[in-house]
């Protein structure tokens, strides 16, 4: 990836671990109305957490003597965080997209090898490493727009095996980048061809058994299916949330993306972390979601691929409370997309957030759509995971479409 | 811009001004059908220009003592033309996007200085340096992926010093980075508050006699207009295209872009070299297009921002052999987008148009819209204006979302 991999840095950056005081800068701390920000701002940073964050004119005395560093009046918000991602898979589908465009049945695209299976070949015939090295450059993609925290899905193996690889590969990102990983476990994403026509058999005979393997080894952080009338009913996606139950995992679920299938109600049923897509999702849904604390994960990418007109309920999310994150869905098939930016304009152009709604998306909800309540904001004790950004506003992160002012990265306290 | 705003190169680049062999590349010459693709190719490069192109296997003799370069088998294109952009502007409307989406009525957004008047506002207000420095990092984000012509218009400005101070900032980009830019005179682009409701005095007393001072400049490459309800009839627009037509001067037309008003037609019997926009075009049109020549440029981004429904008639510019370029239209209104491979993937994804039509909209087709013969294409006697690419086939251009594969920018031979 050459120079475009690299984040760039402030020259004066200096060595980041040690105590820090950044300031001459607009902060939105998110915490409160109006981003939480503040105009003229300070932040303090030790050992890789916020030590102190307010206006420039309360800095306690106790920070007097930190290193200063100048941020020039920029913009910091708190780095970026992508909740879902199938950013691990085999093989590309470019050649698909193309066929399709001119003018390819789906029988012709099938008998070509295309659709979900050609990737669920691609990433059977890979390699660990092979996987970990496709993704890598993609990572780099997101790094440079300022995340610090990565979900990343199975569910392209559909073999014991094959699921295990993606999650160690999914692990390994994190040791060859500056960056956080979550993996989730998607063996109910799709029924592999040896198992056509018998889902049951493949959840009882794969699925589960490869959930208590990755499990075994340490390699799940939640638990997600794709709950829809082409993949697994919600029935069929209950058997593999109560395996999570008894594993003592979170469960989060692709639910109401083409078609109202009641895999909503399921997930806050389970007190899902997230349900995700739900562009059919109706207004009981919305209250089940808020009653339970589910985070709806909107994912406009796959919504512009997919030629959708079917919005998701935002309405009924802004009445209920139900928290909106929003994401790539970088995969090759419906969304080969790796700039959250992008996915923010998406967000305000396409389903109307407004940009406060989307900038939270990306950061506040987005961590608590993955269970973590360390970072998402700027306060007090949380990691200093930050972004800071060549521009005048918060809005402009959600305006452009395609610019990246992206001027410095911090995760944990590392510049 | 940092680190962001520096174009790749090959570690082993060498002076590129010495003629020099580039092999081990697949090279999309667009000379025939199915990218005028080469499989083993090299491209000889001499004082700024393609001296050779073909299979490796055939190189000539005459070549043989020349410096060679391995491109490690990547796709190297022609790089890329944006022929449709308003990227010298005034101020930004960011905080304007965001009014809208948080439920602000027009007036509201008019009360507050919204609107294209505001960046007319903004633009007349600063300096000629201060329009150049704001557009800088807009071009730099053109440049980091492969474009080395960019077309830029005036038309913010409104009177006669301030489309001058445009045209005159446009210029300079040329020689703050190494790009070519093309200027487009765009006087007749609204009207501005001072001539409200006396179009025709605004082009008589402003319009017409900023066109004779921005040419007797040397400011000028060609000659635009907004043909539009809200804008000029294509009676007003014919006075500005027979001024040009006086001066020498190529026109072009934004045409038909929210509803048919006749300007594709007008813009067709001036022998335009391009028609912009054009979703309302009808049949006809297409046929008067193909018969004067005059290319159709597709601006996918104003589509996706002002949620249009009417595509553009892409059969009926196929039917009759009319050429699609494709444009950012990068602007702080309708599209404030600065990535050239995005309009690509838009192309595909909202106007089905196949890769290759989309690889050709913003090369062969583009130079073309803007009257130029020397680049675009991988031929000899060409500019060696290149992109190499860090892809497996060309379709991976226009499938990927938000991910830029640029491995380097030729520009002139230079990398
Ligand atoms: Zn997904
Ligand atoms: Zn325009």
């Amino acid at each position: 990836m050459g120079v475009r991999g690299k984040t760039p840095t402030l020259a004066n950056a200096g060595d980041a671990r040690m105590p820090e005081l950044l300031h001459n800068a607009q902060v939105a701390t998110l915490e409160g109305p109006d981003y939480g920000l503040v105009r003229d701002a300070a932040v303090a940073v030790d050992a890789g957490r916020i030590a102190w964050v307010g206006p420039a004119a309360d800095v306690p005395a106790a920070f007097a003597g930190w290193a200063r560093r100048d941020l020039q009046g920029r913009l910091v918000t708190p780095a970026f965080i992508d909740c879902h991602t199938h950013i691990v898979f085999g093989g590309s589908r470019a050649r698909e997209f193309e066929m399709r465009l001119q003018g390819a049945s789906y029988e012709e695209i099938a008998r070509a090898g295309g659709g979900i299976l050609s990737t669920v070949a691609a990433t059977r015939e890979a390699s660990e490493a092979g996987l970990l090295a496709a993704a890598l450059p993609r990572v780099d993609a997101f790094l440079t727009e300022g995340v610090t925290t990565i979900e990343v899905k199975s569910g392209y193996g559909l073999d014991v095996e094959a699921e295990l690889k993606m999650l160690r590969a999914a692990r390994r990102i994190a040791s060859e980048r500056p960056v956080r990983v979550r993996t989730t476990f998607l063996g109910a994403h799709a029924c592999p061809p040896e198992f056509a026509g018998r889902p049951d058999d493949y959840l009882a005979e794969v699925c589960l058994p490869a959930l208590d393997a990755a499990h075994e080894e340490g390699l799940v952080d939640a638990v997600d299916g794709f709950c829809e009338g082409i993949a697994f009913s919600p029935e069929q996606i209950a058997r593999v949330f109560d395996r999570a139950r008894e594993l003592g995992l979170p469960v989060k679920l692709h639910a109401e993306q083409l078609s109202h299938q009641g895999g909503t109600a399921l997930a806050a049923r389970y007190g899902a972390l997230s349900a995700d897509h739900v562009e059919y999702a109706t207004e009981e849904d919305a209250a089940a979601m808020a009653a339970s604390g589910t985070v709806a994960v909107l994912l406009p990418g796959a919504y512009y691929t997919l030629h959708e007109t079917q919005a998701p309920p935002i309405a009924a999310f802004r009445a209920h409370g139900v928290k909106m994150a929003l994401a790539t869905d970088c995969n090759p098939g419906t969304s080969p997309m790796t700039s959250l930016l992008l996915a923010m304009n998406m967000g305000c152009t396409l389903f109307r957030l407004t940009p406060e709604e989307a900038l939270r998306g990306v950061t506040e909800h987005a961590a608590r759509a993955l269970g973590l309540s360390d970072c998402g904001r700027i306060a007090v004790g949380l990691r200093a995971d930050l972004a800071v950004w060549d521009v005048a506003e918060p809005a402009e992160l959600a305006w452009r479409i395609g610019f990246n002012p992206l001027r410095e990265r911090i995760f944990g306290g590392v510049a």
